[in-house]
């Protein structure tokens, strides 16, 4: 099973791909999307759109899953964190994936133990659980964290 | 030409079509899309979609404009709004249709000649501008406003 894992934001969302076959885990890929700070809100959301369908085109996931965005203080900047997890969960279910939803705090909890583990504990164990990943940068990080979390609740529900 | 007016929101997106021709404006269709509340966030995204791209594929606009949303005090509320927003400027953007963003102040002030407006008055100046409109609902009068109000600004720049 190919499982997706999705930190959206409108400046980088991070995605990353874990294979589970039975209890064994699997890293298979893991990166960054960003997009131009000076294109439109709606050029940004469509570069975001194109870049999640390429990866979902090349890695065929079976399940998805995306982080729940930290709310911000400021609205605006939850509006525009909104607009980008959108259109990620809108990526991901528009090719006919499921795509469930994990609070930061179940995701640190999956990998850590603790829901509130530092980002370098959770960093520690993704290189553990997946050995020789190379993380394309935090976001990359939260992501595989997020398809892990995502792989052990299928396992538990088999 | 043809010009989409959006009011997008997760429980109901207002759309309104409106064609203009020289200083002539005439109304076209206008509707709203409910999404299924029982639904999953990822199913109800993919509804807004699929219906905002058969609007889209049966009229055909030139050029697409989106209400700036009210941004709630509740985040949570916000990220939702934020969510639907996304999806449905990535629905117009996506078909290759430019798309204008217009604060509720500014659409106000363009019908009704303040920003302080109340809705009735707007729909009042609805159905001046549009003789014999018949609106699906407050949130596809204020759709057929926003696009309104890109036709005027349109105008104004040629």
């Amino acid at each position: 099973m190919i499982i997706l894992g999705i930190d959206p934001g409108l400046t980088c969302t991070g995605w990353g791909i874990v294979s589970k076959s039975g209890s064994n885990l699997r890293h298979v890929a893991n990166g960054q999307i960003r997009t131009n700070a000076k294109a439109s809100m709606a050029e940004r959301l469509v570069e975001l759109d194109s870049a999640l369908a390429a990866v979902i085109l090349e890695h065929r996931p079976d399940s998805g899953a995306v982080e729940e965005v930290f709310v911000n203080v400021n609205p605006q900047s939850t509006l525009k964190l909104g607009q980008a997890r959108g259109v990620a969960m809108l990526s991901v279910a528009r090719a006919g994936i499921p795509v469930a939803e994990y609070p930061t705090k179940v995701i640190k909890k999956a990998l850590v133990g603790t829901g509130g583990a530092e980002k370098q504990q959770v960093q520690h164990m993704l290189k553990i659980l997946l050995p020789g990943v190379k993380l394309a940068g935090e976001d990359a990080a939260d992501a595989l964290a997020v398809a892990i979390t995502h792989a052990n609740m299928l396992g538990s529900h088999r």
